[in-house]
């Protein structure tokens, strides 16, 4: 027996005026979706707990079956992970974005005008020839990964993700200081070389030969780096440890592929998966069945209607919802579904008229041999409340789908 | 007002190719049930959480309102407490086996040919005269219960529920040496204790003349004690001291007898219970009518469709529950259901398919007066999904039923 659980970052909204107070996932012609809802049991579920907007990250910690609220410790070291880099227990990693300032350290641009991977690439290499203070006892690792985005990580004896950004997240803000949060000496000194280093690559990247040609060219110079999201690996033992799986992910968001390899995942790469609207959703879907063959569970993650909702555009949601409908109708008619559970959620809702994470629980619904099958038959936010899950929590999944393959252990006699 | 808990041991079931993917509660014709959630309230139950599969002894310590995560502390105590031994705190108990091992300690009957009771009886005897090494400070008790069965309680200043099993659970496979699970002295020490108490056990059953007789007559001798399950007794509040009630058990199994008296309820001996399917249900449900006169609650346990779906019989379910149907239409007759609240449900799912407990959540119906009752007409697992109780946790009930029958206080103002 094996399962495969399908997140669609932000996939659940709230009813729209624009499409007569239905929801993207009502409007949306998803056959598939559908089938799997009629096919199986389905229900409501708070990622975290009701109301609470979660992040993508805490969202894919507690679906894998952690309590989020108490293991999670920051984005950066997800972020790193899911890059490549080997971020260790102990090191403090950030999110990193190049990005332009003007006088005073005004910020003009925060992606630098998406500058190229070229370009990031040479400025990056100059970077990591900065050296920390011999005092501080400590090292960095940085490194650029599409376009403005980068990571950096820091390691040494006594630090703490107790220390502020230093990206004010807004154009024509200044630049942020980076302060310690608690009174521990252990933040106090991670504020203090995160701020020198960021100083120091402020000087780099003002004098580079890039850069200069960047102004020549009538581009944004990457003049700064902004950082944010102070984070560790949290200690947490891996799905294999707790159930004694197998399990891997197929996704290509470097957030999303953190947290499983966190989780002890293989992370598997598939040529045309973007983590963007872009996305080669059937090269997923093949990946995923290859997948099947040789684990026990598989994540596959999706990004897109993610970032449809942040935009604001419904009509893209809608579309990537039966393009999501399509790839789940391949792998429905791929798999053998008498021994493969299939479950179909969100991460989270991500409201099209707001743009952010919000609150509200998400859509579940999950087939397979023996599921106590209900009278939903519709995949959506409210048909989907109906179901004979109720409303379960983002924690409590994985115990169910571990519980129908057969790799839960009695508790008790 | 008082309140009758009916528990059916592993009644809930997954849908059945068998049936028709019905369940055995929705396959079976069971009148009573069916109004009485018709008449109450309805809801599902996760007996300790999603998709965990509880023990009889963790679910029942659940429904009785206690956080059995926290608060378990293993199988052994209960059992010798409902054999009516008498464990106090710091003791460490056991459940035991008579059975046979052929050379190098190789176990041949787990059960030795199912002994009866007098032979065991006579050999337990002898076992008690065994004596602990004086340096140890310990005693302990063993006491034989039925056919094959025993219990063992050691008790001394510094003991330990972190030992291993000896029992290795399948035949052809050696005896396992008792073993401490932690680093601790008090580990060590319990597991010498047990590993000497078992050698001489052994040698002690080798030459006794029961056995030299029962080799004569061609039966397996019983000639080593297997143990496993090492318990303590856990740590909680009675149920008199928590509502302020009157509480009883109506139920012949050891472990739900040894729960409810460590819970503080009084034990209910009914001639003709006997926790097996051929139990006489209707003395049972005397024996309620009869304990309501001078308690506030009654547990009501049922072991019979438990034993059913282990055995993976199918129509043997159906049937016990339709006893269990005619059980409970005898209470409905001869209870003032004016002043009286019936609540029914399962310890835990058992799939006849897979002969264990599963994680799937149990089926729950609360009647009597004044319950907000809902258009549920069925007792089984996805009618009551239905209900307006919704999903709850075992550890709700309790605290549901206490406050109906006002025994509940304000936390607040």
């Amino acid at each position: 027996l094996k399962a495969v659980l399908i997140i669609a970052d932000g996939m659940a909204d709230r009813p729209l005026k624009e499409l007569d107070w239905k929801t993207p996932l009502e409007a949306a012609r998803k056959p598939s979706l559908n089938q799997i809802a009629k096919a199986g049991i389905c229900g409501i579920m708070d990622p975290i707990s009701p109301g609470l907007p979660p992040g993508s990250d805490t969202a894919t910690l507690a679906v894998l079956g952690y309590d989020a609220l108490k293991v999670y410790s920051g984005r950066g070291a997800f972020e790193a992970i899911g890059c490549g880099v080997n971020v260790l227990r102990g090191d403090v990693a950030f999110r990193c974005n190049f990005a332009t300032v003007g006088n005073n350290l005004v910020v003009l641009d925060r992606r630098a005008g998406r500058i190229s991977n070229e370009d990031a690439s040479k400025l990056a290499e100059s970077l990591r020839k900065t050296k920390l203070e011999k005092s501080s006892n400590a090292v960095f690792i940085f490194k650029n990964t599409i376009q403005h985005r980068a990571v950096l990580v820091i390691r040494g004896p006594e630090l703490s993700t107790d220390v502020s950004d230093s990206d004010p997240e807004k154009v024509g803000e200044k630049v942020l200081e980076t302060k310690p949060l608690d009174e521990s000496p252990e933040a106090a000194l991670t504020a203090e070389i995160l701020k020198k280093l960021m100083q120091k690559f402020h000087e780099v990247l003002m004098q580079h030969p890039v850069n200069k040609e960047r102004v020549r060219r009538g581009l944004p110079p990457a003049n700064i780096i902004l950082c944010r999201g102070a984070g560790a690996v949290p200690n947490i033992k891996s799905l294999s440890q707790i159930y004694n799986i197998r399990a891997v992910c197929v996704g290509a968001t470097p957030l999303i592929r953190g947290v499983c390899k966190t989780a002890g995942m293989k992370l598997i790469d598939v040529k045309g998966a973007t983590g963007t609207p872009q996305t080669d959703f059937m090269a997923k879907a093949k990946a995923t069945i290859q997948a099947l063959k040789t684990n026990d569970f598989v994540l596959l993650h999706v990004k897109a209607t993610d970032v449809a909702s942040h935009d604001g555009n419904i009509r893209q949601k809608i579309e990537l919802i039966e393009k999501i409908d399509s790839m789940l109708g391949y792998m429905l008619d791929n798999i053998d579904v008498d021994v493969t559970y299939l479950a179909v959620t969100a991460d989270h809702t991500t409201s099209s008229v707001t743009g952010d994470h919000e609150g509200d629980p998400v859509p579940i619904a999950i087939t397979g041999p023996y599921v106590r099958c209900d009278d939903v038959e519709k995949y959506d936010e409210r048909a989907c409340a109906k179901g004979g899950l109720n409303r379960i929590r983002g924690m409590d999944l994985m115990p169910i789908l571990m519980n129908l393959i057969g790799k839960t252990k009695k508790f008790g006699a």
